[in-house]
């Protein structure tokens, strides 16, 4: 049968959805509207770029053009849709009028919050987001002495750690006690704090940002710590979803200010579903709506909208949310929530940790890993963990992200078998004596 | 009350009792016997060094003499227990006479198995153990030009990379179709094949080794594939239980030729318990006994028989088996059996893989990751792994033996949320896209 899948959007929320619905129906025609000049790049690897560690930025594209066109992918760039129909099973293109659909899938995204403060519209004020503009961008990072990251967000941690790679005098302004602090505890930043004064990073933590400083172009940022010149500023504000078609059309929207979609990633709205940045999912434990997830989640919301879209069925449910990124000369990641948020949303918890190391003591290249545990006083299950190190901090995180969703125990993870092999792994694994620490701390103060 | 555990062994197994005993019984008298003239060395980083990836031996040496004096561990080294009397509760020591105890350990450890041909009386055949000798054939190595490594175990496969590494022309002779047959697959041995090839190994494979030739030293080998001239041997014939006092006083011993242990690492023998590579351990799923594991199984072996040996109570249960190691240019791993082991077994399986990367495709640095995940048909639980590849190997074994044991589906590791981070992540995990192709495999042959 007939079936025409209409996508806003070619992040990798969107192109995760065009693979989506053509896996479910090779024959349905897929249309993805654009506003950028490109899909099918990758924007986390901008920072890397803009730091040198990557070379440049033709890396970052994905697939062609033309790849699109010979899977069947009918990509509109530069193309904004300026409102959505659902009754009518149409969206308006700027240029194209009214496009009719018969599924229709919102993965508009996300914006940086609005600093919300003057000067908004002074030149140099840089949101990393457009490849293209990030190509310009590089050419001006060539002649910038000093930069400001606005906000020590998992962008602004990237961005901080890059331009300071690059040579930049780089300052970053934080409103909060220590970087990230909206996800990882003072003690896992406390080393990516120590390595960015090596770097000769400039933080600004506990400040407020006041305005952007200049004539047309910003040339200091005023700060509840004064004000500090510079030559360009990186907005790395938090992230919002970019929900304003769906809001506009009467669709749900949650209380994060994403669209609320449901297992199916289907919206309020039927034929309409939401992927990527633009929804809000439930924290799997609390419940909790979470907006501003990471591209991997945007790509697998994607597939599974997409196929439904196309007819499929696949669900996506509640996340656990393991995370990791480079800060500094470290590694951070984790999964679900640390100290902070658990204290923070009033949820009880005991503590697991231990100061390990990722391969034999004595083989080259061994680097300290700490892991902290986090589990349900009583049942002892895992309900969070936070790491700082360097090798393996992924795989780990990937890992006790399934050990919360599945509910392991400190004794499950105590009694964890691991590989021992001196260029690879340690003796005792981090998280193994991590476990074991925990249920050691239960035992001496009588609790187990 | 006073309590005396003696501990025959200084290996991963004996000193991890040791410390089992003193954490649950800190005042108790433990008296450790070994053969050797150190204990508390890395025999795993042996080969390393001498294929000079670390420096020196010294590197090896995990606590001085006088740290197990302080930590009121009694060693005796160079000291041989000749015979064990669990009804009189003594041990026979060379030099000492009767000892009694009031809990005895064995962590005997294993031998090479003995190669069985002519010739085994030579010199220079090089039996690698024990950390002095070591550090005297490291010596003997500057002069080879040509070894011979026997067997392609996994000190066999370490040792021809080592030797190779180093520079000195390495022969692998071993009796099977490929590499390491008796645990990984050939899919995920080729590439180690490939890359032994690229360092000037030279293999023989389907090859029988008949003797060894020479006058007072060994000069050449003899194989069903002719003689090969070489300076010196490496005899890495698979691991054996060393059992022998075990088996001298009457403990029970199985099948594999291991002393047979409970959950508590206790032997048939009131008092004594066994612990490490002198075992033998039921694997999780096919409950078959399985000896010559891992000085990391060893050790946690050692941690819970010694607490229990201590008085306290500790359970070591069945194994899943993550294993891992480098292997020529590539690091190899998995968890509990791959392909051939199933079909050995005649335990049906269906499989998912995938061919991965380990950080994002144009991040500096990515490298492959073969990962081969095997399911039971019908449930999907996951009941073996195998992968090659080079980082992040050691902790997806260590996951996938948790996702074993813990009995996680295809569509478990198929919904697993992943951290994309270019550095350090893909933006799809390939444990995630094996499972996921597991699946589209079985819905396309109309099984799902
Ligand atoms: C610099 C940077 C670094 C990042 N690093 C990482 C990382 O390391 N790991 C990770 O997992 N994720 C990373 N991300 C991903 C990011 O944080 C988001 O999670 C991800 O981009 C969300 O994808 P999305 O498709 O939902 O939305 P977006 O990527 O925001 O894409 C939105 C799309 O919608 C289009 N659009 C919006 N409104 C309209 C309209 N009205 N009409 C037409 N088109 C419209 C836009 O043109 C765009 O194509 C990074 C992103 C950036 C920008
Ligand atoms: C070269 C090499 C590389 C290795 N690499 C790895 C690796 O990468 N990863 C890993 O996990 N494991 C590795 N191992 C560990 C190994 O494979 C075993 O699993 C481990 O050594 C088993 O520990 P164990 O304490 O049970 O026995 P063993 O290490 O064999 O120790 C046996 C001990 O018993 C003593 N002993 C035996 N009989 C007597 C007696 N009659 N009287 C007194 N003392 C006695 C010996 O002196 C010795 O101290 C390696 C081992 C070697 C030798």
């Amino acid at each position: 049968m007939p079936h025409k899948t209409v996508i806003v959007g070619g992040g990798a929320g969107g192109l995760g959805a065009a693979g989506g619905v053509k896996a479910a129906n090779p024959e349905a025609e897929v249309v993805v509207y654009t506003e950028f000049e490109d899909v099918a790049y990758s924007p986390c690897g901008i920072p890397y770029v803009h730091g040198k560690e990557i070379s440049d930025f033709e890396k970052l594209f994905l697939a062609t053009k033309e790849q699109y066109v010979k899977a069947g992918i009918d990509v509109h760039y530069e193309t904004t849709v300026t409102a959505i129909d659902p009754k009518g099973k149409t969206v308006t293109v700027e240029g194209e009028g009214r496009v009719s659909y018969d599924t229709l899938i919102l993965a508009t995204g996300f914006d940086y919050a609005d600093p919300g403060v003057p000067g908004g519209d002074l030149e140099n004020l840089y949101y990393v987001k457009n490849i293209r503009k990030a190509m310009e961008w590089d050419k001006v990072l060539d002649s910038v002495k000093t930069a400001v990251v606005i906000e020590a967000s998992p962008l602004g941690t990237e961005m901080t750690t890059s331009l300071a790679h690059r040579g930049i005098e780089t300052h970053l302004v934080d409103p909060n006690p220590w970087p990230l602090a909206e996800m990882a505890d003072p003690d896992i930043m406390a080393p990516v704090e120590e390595s960015w004064t090596e770097m000769g990073v400039k933080a600004h933590f506990n400040t407020t940002l006041k305005g952007f400083l200049g004539q047309g172009k910003v040339s200091a940022v005023d700060t509840s710590d004064g004000e500090i010149p510079c030559d360009l500023v990186v907005v790395a504000t938090h992230k919002v979803p970019n929900a304003r078609l769906a809001a506009d059309a009467g669709l749900k929207i949650g209380s994060t200010g994403g669209i609320i979609v449901d297992e199916r990633m289907a919206t309020s709205a039927p034929g309409v579903f939401a992927v990527g940045d633009c929804t809000e999912i439930p924290h799997g434990l609390t419940r909790v709506p979470l907006q501003g997830l990471t591209g991997s989640h945007a790509y697998a919301q994607g597939k599974a909208g997409g196929n439904n879209a196309g007819g499929g069925s696949r669900t996506y449910k509640a996340v656990y949310v393991p995370w990791g990124t480079p800060a500094g000369k470290w590694v951070i990641g984790g999964a679900s929530f640390g100290e902070t948020t658990a204290t923070a949303l009033g949820i009880p918890y005991v503590v697991g940790q231990a100061q390990g190391i990722s391969r034999a003591r004595y083989y080259p290249g061994v680097k300290p890993v700490k892991v902290k545990l986090l589990a349900e006083p009583g049942s002892l299950r895992l309900i969070g963990a936070q790491m700082v190190g360097q090798e393996g901090i992924k795989e780990r995180a990937d890992f006790l992200a399934m050990a919360v969703k599945f509910g392991f125990t400190f004794h499950d993870l105590a009694a964890m078998e691991n590989v021992y092999s001196p260029a690879i792994g340690a003796l005792n694994e981090p998280i193994v004596v991590a476990a074991t620490n925990g249920l050691d701390e239960l035992r001496k103060a009588g609790k187990l």
